[in-house]
């Protein structure tokens, strides 16, 4: 079997070309793929097909073999993929995805792409549907058009529905109160805002975020430290994973809450351990745009059975 | 450059047939190549070279970048390497190593090698060679031919220089007392027989041991439970890298002192968290042989400059 492995921020994943290749089980060449000391090494399998409705489908498992919606980081490499290996000559691509279909544009540099532009939708703030356990009284956490500088459909809709936002809001974790603004990218994030990340110690303070009552579907939690009005840095601890070098729904969830606590402008350089994506979150549309690198790193081809 | 990622008991390393390549800056490479999220992904890089003074030269490579003398499971690759793609059709190979000229047996299997014996070389019992510091009396620990079992050549010189043994003696550890035996295989091992191998916590116990004040050049430490006669199983940790899955010379190491201990017969299988390595303490001969596995995993092509 022939693939390709790509990484973005250090996100890496073994594509292959479903379009050629005939990959018979899924779940298990993605965990003997993603083995990185028997395997390929990866964070999981990443398989390209054909789509009724739209350019390309990306079918993703994790390195567990379960199944996998959507990656910010790895969709940038698809659409790498399909454009470098003249899939495709377009350089505004849809790809559908189990997290519904995703729209990238291309940066193309000697012929290759060098980045990709992921339109990652609107970021949902309603607490009870991030989820988040909202606890503060109704009056102050409702929604007002004036603390909202998202879409504006969505504000309007969220101040009918006498709906809550967590901004802002305190929460106790592990004996100490920290602030917390929540948004969902599709998955949940709680982002805190903090002097010092990288002196932090993540690896006791994530697991206590992650598994806090008021996340009743756990969470990923972001510590961001916000360096000017354009450029944030962060440390991302994922649900279920632990810290990761890159987590492209978290950069955006980092973005849209430092833009929501007024720190930041609409377009942040969010610089994280594995490299730096660029966010912006458009005024018109409401929509999260995030820009990022995708990189080819080696091609192989491995023994379809063993 | 072409490539091909091997791996023996999980022990895994980038090959490159340097007949035909040219590494320009190998340090380097292995660094770039060695990257678990950013390269390749492995725990270094092997060139394999001609050789003025064996058949084959294996220059190893850390992930760091730092030279390596020699690796019991990265050298089976090199042999199953020279011998799958044809650059020998013997199936009896010498490797020069920084760790001196090292011999080789291969089983073939369908034109493909399978499993590869490697001569250890004979274990260096001398505590100041090892070196550990021995506590007990000279009387005590000097080396008798009774309790030896090892070459008689050996066993003659450390009786005739008076020099002294390591075999289950005690030591005080984070305030437990444990029993070590002491060897060398070209580098220290400290053997520690336990009731409990997969319940015990090595992350707390094996540094304690790395760095006691007894190992002045720090010290490997194998953690082993005897099943029976012709097998054990061990954990090891290993000087500057902790937990690994697999280490040649510990299981070498750990198969020569059950040997010692009256606990083993002179061929033992040692079971290890990557897989089993046969061990065979020859009478004869006094050298230590070792079989185990050889696996391609795949084959890959990776930009020269990047």
């Amino acid at each position: 079997m022939k693939f390709t492995k790509m990484q973005g921020l250090g996100n890496d994943y073994v594509y292959v070309n479903c379009l050629k290749e005939q990959v018979e089980n899924p779940p298990e060449m993605a965990r003997r793929v993603s083995d990185r000391h028997f395997g390929i090494g990866s964070d999981g399998l990443i398989l390209i097909r054909p789509s009724d409705s739209a350019d390309f489908e990306m079918e993703m498992y994790n390195a567990d073999g379960s199944r996998s919606e959507m990656c910010g980081n790895g969709i940038r490499c698809v659409a790498k993929y399909v454009y470098d290996y003249g899939l495709t000559d377009k350089t505004s691509i849809s790809v559908e995805t189990l997290g519904g279909i995703k729209y990238l544009d291309l940066t193309v540099e000697d012929g290759k792409v060098s980045m990709v532009k992921v339109d990652m939708g609107k970021p949902e703030l309603r607490a009870e549907a991030i989820p988040i356990v909202c606890e503060r009284g109704t009056e102050e956490c409702v929604v007002d058009e004036d603390s909202l500088l998202g879409d504006e459909a969505v504000s309007e809709y969220m101040v009918e529905t006498n709906c809550k936002k967590v901004i802002d809001e305190p929460i106790v974790v592990d004996g100490m109160e920290y602030q917390i603004t929540g948004v969902s990218m599709g998955n949940p994030h709680a982002v805190v805002f903090l002097e010092d990340v990288k002196g932090m110690d993540i690896e006791k303070l994530g697991p206590r975020f992650e598994n806090h009552e008021r996340f009743p579907k756990r969470i990923n939690t972001e510590f961001v430290r916000v360096i000017d009005r354009e450029t944030i840095e962060m440390r991302v601890w994922e649900r279920g994973s632990g810290e990761t070098l890159a987590c492209g729904t978290g950069a955006c969830a980092a973005a849209v809450a430092s833009i929501l606590n007024g720190l930041a402008e609409r377009k942040v350089t969010v610089k994280l351990l594995g490299g730096d994506l660029l966010v912006e979150w458009e005024e018109e549309t409401g929509n999260v745009y995030m820009t990022g690198p995708a990189v080819t790193v080696f091609e192989g081809v491995i023994e379809e059975g063993a």
